[in-house]
């Protein structure tokens, strides 16, 4: 990899962190963090079979360690190179259901993904965005998480969920605070909708109207649109949802 | 004028409307409203000497009739147009002063700009954008309005302003729930901060480090991108703040 | 009247404002504002012939002359006597409709009782709050405010009540701001619910389950509540809604 | 213990959580739990000798294990008896730096004290709750749980404690629109301020001004407002701060 910049995506599969590594990919290396290679591997194949470049790391964020031996190869692997956006789009499937049936693993299983492993990604990824800020970027560095209707708010039979995704919406607000001063671009997106991908094709949403699922490469352009923001002008959260969506 | 889809920004001058409006005449015509044309001919001339087509009216949003009358005259220039955007931008200057030297004139100007404005405004422009779903439109008609921070605080000696632009918002969010389901997205902006104009050039903001104003230009971003957002994810709210601002 | 201390309780009627009355009626006189004297002169029966004392004044809140004349009574007839307490519980009966079909009178009526009428109970009232605070009050002069569903959820078909009651919420956080450090207590209160009034009777609210609609009484005792909260607790705003309300 | 009805107080110590047990103990015996006993040692005597009943346990709410087995203890004692009230007052210390000074522990303790302790404290309380909504109980049973300005917040440097502070806040939303429509009242109390307790005696809040800092039994005054509110006028969240704090 030759740019002198490169992006970060944690949480790649199908919806958002495919179609968010294949915007930032148009401009940048992409680095894609999953649990498993069959998260992202068709994603790299896809990304330099169009001529991009993509490398793809196994790494549970939610494990300090592990993220760090990922970052360790990430630093080898790019070295000269800066990091100009990392975007951190990992998501546990989540239960859903009475709260009395919730088992602590539940709850531990939503703070791992969203709040553990946004903290270890965030304490990764920030020293590299700050060492990016005098390296002339093209945009400001960015840091941009994903959030849902959960994180801001807490629904019956959503507990466990809502208490990571509110979880990480603090971690966000702190972080654009302190970071944002310094010149990152610390981002939040409330996504609120159902995404369209496979693993949601029978559910019904919105009535089965079209585009009443959200499309993830209109998530995407909103990423890059929070990324290339000029300085002056910081995007601290937006929503996203389907036109027919109630809210 | 012979595009077949237009643009309205109501409220420029110096900074957001003249930004929105140069951002927008790149891809459409677009009538510019203000009270007095001073407000309009220089970006009028801006726009159609770089190869635009821009229409200046003159009209006072709070006032029905008034605005009526402007939107006769739009229909009859544009006619077989379809109208693509509309932009709320107008801002009455504002009092800041302790609760008890307002007058109710303070009041009423702040309601009349901010509210009742925009309650014209809205009932002109909604008819028009919702004709234009069903016209293949490039992007869904659009309606974005301009907020402020006392859009979603109340601060001390900003009673009456804020008392205006939290009226605005709660027009916004039931406009959006009403007609976002019939394929018109609107959207509300929060602006965060001193905008960097030549009225505001003595002003200190952020102890005067560079772009510690917002650039309107980068404003105007944000609103075009609001504009081409996918309704199978519109934004309902967003902020813009200069990275050093505090919030 | 020789008590030391006495409420003001602008909109009375059903629901609310009477129970309001007859709450603070226990441990102050209490002066009534309604448009019509049918709205307070059965409650000022109701408290006098009790054993409280009670005065009612027509006045129209969103006419500050109006208002003006009313106070001028209020001092005339409570010389020597502070305000403890003064209660804005004004509502307008609103439109619920189709944005298109609403007029600009629809939205003059929502900003008449809900900003304007604020606005100018405010300024009346404040002076004479702010000069109780050095009077030995029994608890710290208090404006409470009464909000709705609609002074933070701009719905569809709410558009011109959302309006008037996003920019009453807006005054009240302004002035809490400005006053509280000077004594006085301005808290907003969100009735989230349909109230259980005659008017409302047969209106179906959560499946007609008992105690599905708000007992008046009970918010009065909130208020009352609000009212005696000691000046290192100041609550700004507190919900208040039946157990099965959906929100 | 004979009464019918008692209540519990996870987390006391001085502050908030003594001046919540005395307040309850007026009306209900008290069961007292802390990590330590000298944190209910003294306050199961105060409340003794002044013909209160308490009973201290020591548990450590975030761990499911010990609070279990500290709420078998609770059903020996008080069989026959009906839980009126469950107060979540767990505060862990918590760390204010800068956020890439923080480790992974600083991020568990947060959570560990504020989501995965509530979560616990709740799975424990509410099946007790649920069962005392048809003993007749003097006031709904209700479920009250301490936030911070944290909770609404995240702050530059306070990241952790906003992440656990913020799950909490989840957490009671999610319970509160659960249990709500079956008689229980789950309500989130945001204290923003400094209390007024020994250990904050030498902090410098609000320049040192008479009531600069929160009287821990006036906050015990609004729980007890709180549980006694009438099921058709529940409260969900209410604020706490000195009238002269800023905000």
């Amino acid at each position: 990899m030759t740019s002198k910049f490169f992006a970060i995506i944690a949480g790649v599969g199908a919806g958002t962190g495919r179609s968010v590594a294949l915007r930032f990919a148009k401009s940048y290396p992409v680095v894609l963090l999953a649990r498993n290679p069959q998260s992202y591997s068709d994603i790299v194949s896809e990304i330099t079979s169009s001529g991009g470049q993509a490398l793809g790391i196994s790494a549970d964020t939610s494990d300090a360690d592990s993220l760090a031996s990922a970052f360790k190869t990430i630093k080898d692997e790019l070295k000269d190179q800066h990091l100009a956006a990392a975007i951190y789009n990992v998501g546990s499937g989540f239960a859903v259901k009475p709260f009395l049936d919730f088992t602590p693993s539940d709850l531990e299983a939503s703070l791992s993904s969203n709040a553990r492993g946004l903290f270890n990604f965030a304490q990764q990824t920030l020293p590299l965005l700050l060492s990016s800020v005098s390296a002339s970027p093209p945009h400001p560095p960015s840091l941009i998480v994903t959030g849902a209707t959960a994180s801001v708010r807490g629904s019956p039979r959503f507990a466990t969920f809502a208490a990571g995704k509110f979880a990480a919406r603090a971690l966000t607000q702190s972080l654009a605070r302190e970071f944002g001063p310094q010149g990152v671009h610390v981002a939040h997106v409330i996504v609120d909708g159902v995404i369209d991908i496979p693993r949601t094709k029978q559910w019904e949403a919105n009535g089965g109207v079209e585009d009443g699922k959200i499309n993830s490469d209109a998530i995407a352009e909103s990423y890059w649109h929070l990324h290339t923001q000029h300085r002056s002008a910081f995007t601290q959260e937006l929503d996203l949802r389907p036109y027919v969506e109630k809210f």
